[in-house]
């Protein structure tokens, strides 16, 4: 498949979200018009997204919403046959509302454990998953062949914890640390970077009058 | 001041972030080359980059960071007089853990209220400050100038409570919830879409082997 460029990417998850948006109010048929509409995007610039796919629709009809809300899901891999599974390394505030997030439950993502490395949070539960030490990592992520590791560990910790990761059958870490990971590339690295976003932000409210798109991120 | 790209923009915390990291381990002069090797970037990436805000350091001599990073916190606007006020929209997991994420107050942003319409949660308090009833919400905002808002309610309710934001002097939406918001020019909106993110991530762990770069958000 030919290289898709990040920003291609990124719209994916959006484009996908905007369909299940048209499924639950209804909608059984909709075009790169109205979803443009809906997403602040043209229907040319839709319709080139699509084409790095292969298209879908076919011209002057239009999509079926749930057909396509489908293609996306398979695209992006969201129809993988028993989801994904995910631990939590850094049972902290973050590491805890993420666990406790329903919709990532619903697209299939499963949380199977936690891990740190504090004795208070050790033994108590994040949506009935067990907080382990943090010894216990590597095995259970082996034992369970883990495929997601949520970091909400702090910076200073979070490129040790990723160098452990490195030796284990985890395919890709969302990183919640304010640190740029360095692993090697068989492991995907997705980060959220909060103080950047909001900083970014704050930026945007300087500069404010001038211009202010919905993020791009 | 001419148009700065938003790739640009989204560097400019990371650049901030990296030189801070620089300062604690005692680093006092750098270059584009050194910091670039940091954050997998070019040398020429970077001046380029600097370039947009009249360029620093002087050629040949690199930048001193502490002085450098002073540049950035005026440019992203972190040296505005008492910081910024916020408020938390939603006293939900996500609401309470980003309420308590130390970071923001280290760089200036003050937590002054919280507001829900759950009456389980509305008494309780976030970080010493008390979550308020939602029908206190806009005077709440009027008389304490408050800067920005985060929003973390449910995707169903997103919209509606941005609406009520556009009626106060709110500059700022932090918005975590899965919506695309519609805002007037004069109120920023970032988005974090944590479930996006999510499905990013897994579609390129099923591309992974042919690149897996970090995260360009």
């Amino acid at each position: 498949m030919k290289k898709i460029s990040s920003a291609v990417i990124r719209r994916l998850p959006r484009y996908y979200r905007t369909l299940k948006e048209m499924e639950r109010e209804g909608i059984e048929r909709t075009s790169s018009l109205a979803m443009g509409q809906r997403m602040g995007l043209t229907a040319s610039q839709i319709r080139q997204d699509f084409n790095n796919f292969g298209g879908f629709g076919q011209q002057g009809f239009g999509y079926k919403v749930t057909e396509l809300r489908g293609q996306l899901a398979s695209i992006i891999g969201l129809d993988a046959e028993n989801g994904y599974s995910f631990v939590i390394i850094g049972a902290g505030n973050m590491g805890r509302a993420l666990g406790r997030y329903t919709r990532f439950s619903r697209e299939g993502y499963r949380l199977l454990g936690a891990f740190d490395d504090n004795p208070a949070v050790i033994g108590t539960e994040i949506d009935g998953v067990p907080v382990m030490p943090m010894e216990q990592l590597v095995d259970f992520i082996r034992q369970n062949s883990i495929d997601i590791a949520v970091l909400t560990v702090p910076a200073s910790a979070a490129q040790n914890v990723a160098d452990m990761l490195a030796d284990t059958p985890i395919r890709g870490i969302w990183n919640f640390a304010p640190v740029d990971l360095v692993m090697p590339p068989s492991v995907v690295v997705e980060s959220i970077h909060l103080t950047d976003s909001l900083m970014t932000l704050t930026y945007r409210m300087g500069q404010c009058g001038e211009e202010s798109p919905e993020s791009a991120e």
